[in-house]
């Protein structure tokens, strides 16, 4: 059996594949709007199913999982796919060219909802599988997929469901949800991602606002405690002041270092598309900046509110202010110990009146990026794509990979179909059919040299 | 000629002015939704022409003002009456027990928006002046009318009108447009009002807003720009940090504290009715209390405004943040010396990039309580209200008596219908018909008086 079948197979089906994964586009499922869910679960179930996979539709409190499980040739051997199936909503549907529960191909692009995120992932793997079990009979190795319905909404449940689950999950590797090319028609490997810890940080100082001519040199304000109470956690040298804060730290390798250094510097874009004029701690670009920005703990302030803020003045002195602060987490942090560190330093500092609601979050988790089962994804990678896959040991941002790392164990790679205007999360998301073909080639390699 | 004549008088004909009173609520005046101002001015116009004044409706580059001018017996005395014809909006309409703007007299109180502040103060001083005219054929002394039209909307164009029309205005004293009775029925002087510099400060630091995960540690962050530049200008101490900001401030005085220390404890209501815990600077009550409350310049943040304020998270590092800060000043202070050293202080604490909106203002204005003057309305006032004016050296407020103190060098002094349930800016506004009477009873003394 060559890869000259399976890639014959591929080409001559992808219609084929194309229209089964418009048939998943069709069906709406967005998590914000709880749209569809359990429909498109039962839908990605059917699929599964017509492989010849086990399937299970589970309950987690939110939208259900569906898992499915094959077993296949090297059955010492198990390879999971983690997806989703629910996707951003529509909105603003006045911008898209086509209505986004409509399916529409147009030059060699399919477009619709979902359909890069995550729903072609879903189809472009089954579609890779086809190719096996019709040049093979059978799959490499045993295959399971876990594939989630809220993902788009934080993953709220998927950690626990991972936890109760482990034995059913047990397997070897894990092929995450996205991935895809640069703008060079690179494929990239994302080997990590920041935690991140959420919370809300809120003050009361009266049962109603005040005059602020009355109020203001005698009454406590809410608004000023709790700019005190922000400075206290951060200073202008952008080092956080919370004691213990970066202890434990897990710091970047040589290697990550080495990895980093092979990028293009970021700086000029960063300058040029977000009108940013310097970056933080006086770094101008390249490695630096590239491992600034994924390396480092932060505490960024994303919303303030309090009192008046509509235009011109209004003389009111705020019983209420609250702030929306993301810290996003290395390697060696805790939400735990992150949430404990935060409570006891705002007490010590004064700020006991301020209170702290958790929204949501996890630790980070890497993968390394010497792991035998890495290289093997960016080894088979470069026939597909005529270009070595290159390494980003972490990004910046933050996802559900923690317990697929750290409960499940298993080596985490990013292999997908996107690329730059792909528009996840906007109108007018499209996939290119040429990378959709290249992925499902891609993932028939993968499964059959990791079964070797 | 006795008071006795001049009270019977205004007895008698209560009706004929209350009759007149509901025709000027009658017509909207609404400042803020630009409602009527005209037409307003013109009836006010009319009713100051009915008592033969010369009168001007003259521009200011908003409402006008009515002026309105009558000679009287002493012609080497002049007394300026301050009013104003605009109205606060009625909203919210559906708590108003009879419209708005359909005066509804129900258990000798009239109703309406702008009953008490200030439409019945207007033509309460018309009644006393008729009053006097009829018994007497012709006022006591020279008699003055600035009626404007933008007070509810900060007086915007009052201070430079006042300076362009010096002459028109030259006069000895002032009787402010407000005044009242407070819950003992105690007529209350109040001599002065602290100034105002409101401003708003806003920081950009990006064409857009970034993803938190992306840019959190490599982007500066326009919300955690404003923090820090806050935090410059006053800590947890409640002591303003701007260098120079308390040089040049004239103290209060023994007589101040003399006259806060016969004034009841507010302590115990501001807890009450606000549901504070506590008071700044460790003060409990009583004269502390009432000095902090008014001989302090302040610095409040009325509010807070940067990136996600919605229900839980979203992950996003603000491009733009701004705050609306009320400093309070106090005489000594200018608003041109107080934004200079702002806008220093900011530069030398590294915060250019804040940049400042003055949106409006005037310094503090009193009057010496001791001025002849105020002591002719707090004598006179015991008469007509069975018990002495008290004298409050100050109020924490703002208004727009600068210019009459420091422009026209006039002693201010306030007297007026007012009464803890009036409702001034609320629904179901109102005054009580006995304290209209012994308002127009109380000014037609200061005339004949401050005439002698």
């Amino acid at each position: 059996m060559s890869y000259a079948e399976i890639d014959s197979y591929l080409t001559s089906h992808l219609d084929h594949s194309i229209a089964e994964l418009s048939r998943l586009v069709a069906q709406p499922s967005v998590g914000a709007q709880n749209w569809g869910l359990d429909e498109c679960a039962a839908l990605v179930a059917e699929l599964l199913q017509k492989r010849g996979f086990e399937t299970q539709i589970l309950p987690t409190g939110g939208a259900p999982v569906v898992l499915g499980e094959r077993k296949g040739r090297n059955t010492a051997k198990t390879l999971l796919f983690y997806n989703h199936y629910d996707v951003q909503p529509p909105e603003p549907l006045e911008l898209w060219e086509t209505p986004p529960f409509e399916p529409s191909l147009r030059e060699g692009k399919l477009y619709g909802r979902g359909v890069s995120d995550d729903k072609a992932h879903i189809t472009a793997r089954l579609f890779a599988l086809d190719a096996l079990l019709e040049t093979e009979g059978e799959l490499p190795c045993n295959v399971k997929f876990l594939i989630e319905g809220e993902e788009e909404t934080g993953s709220v449940h998927l950690p626990a469901f991972i936890t109760a689950n482990k034995e059913k999950l047990a397997a070897d590797a894990c092929i995450w949800e996205f991935g895809g090319v640069d703008h060079r028609e690179v494929p990239m490997q994302y080997l990590g991602l920041r935690g991140i810890c959420y919370v809300e940080l809120s003050v009361e100082t009266a049962a109603t606002d005040v005059h602020s001519g009355l109020g203001g040199s005698i009454f406590p304000n809410a608004a000023w405690r709790l700019v005190w109470a922000l400075n206290s956690l951060k200073g202008p040298d952008e080092r956080i002041r919370i004691p213990g804060w970066y202890e434990g730290i897990l710091p970047p390798t040589e290697r990550d270092r080495e990895l980093f250094a092979r990028q293009p510097d970021l700086a000029e874009e960063y300058r040029h598309r977000y009108g940013v004029r310097e970056f933080l701690k006086g770094v101008h670009g390249g490695v630096e900046l590239a491992m600034q920005e994924v390396f480092e703990p932060t505490c960024t302030i994303c919303g303030l509110t309090s009192g008046y803020q509509g235009p011109g003045s209004k003389t009111v002195l705020p019983a209420r202010a609250s702030a929306k602060v993301d810290f996003r987490l290395v390697p060696g942090q805790t939400i735990e110990r992150c949430l404990s560190l935060l409570r006891q330093h705002l007490d010590q500092e004064g700020f006991s009146d301020v209170h702290i609601e958790f929204l949501g979050g996890g630790p980070a988790a890497r993968t390394n990026p010497d792991d035998p089962f890495i290289q093997l994804v960016v080894s088979t990678a470069e026939e597909v794509y005529e270009h070595p896959m290159e390494l980003i040991p972490m990004v910046g941002g933050s996802g559900p990979n923690y317990p697929f790392v750290h409960e499940l164990n298993l080596p985490v790679a990013t292999a997908g179909l996107g690329y730059p205007d792909t528009r996840a999360h906007a109108p007018n998301e499209n996939i290119r059919l040429d990378l959709y073909l290249k992925h499902a080639r891609h993932m028939a390699r993968v499964l059959k040299e990791f079964a070797k």
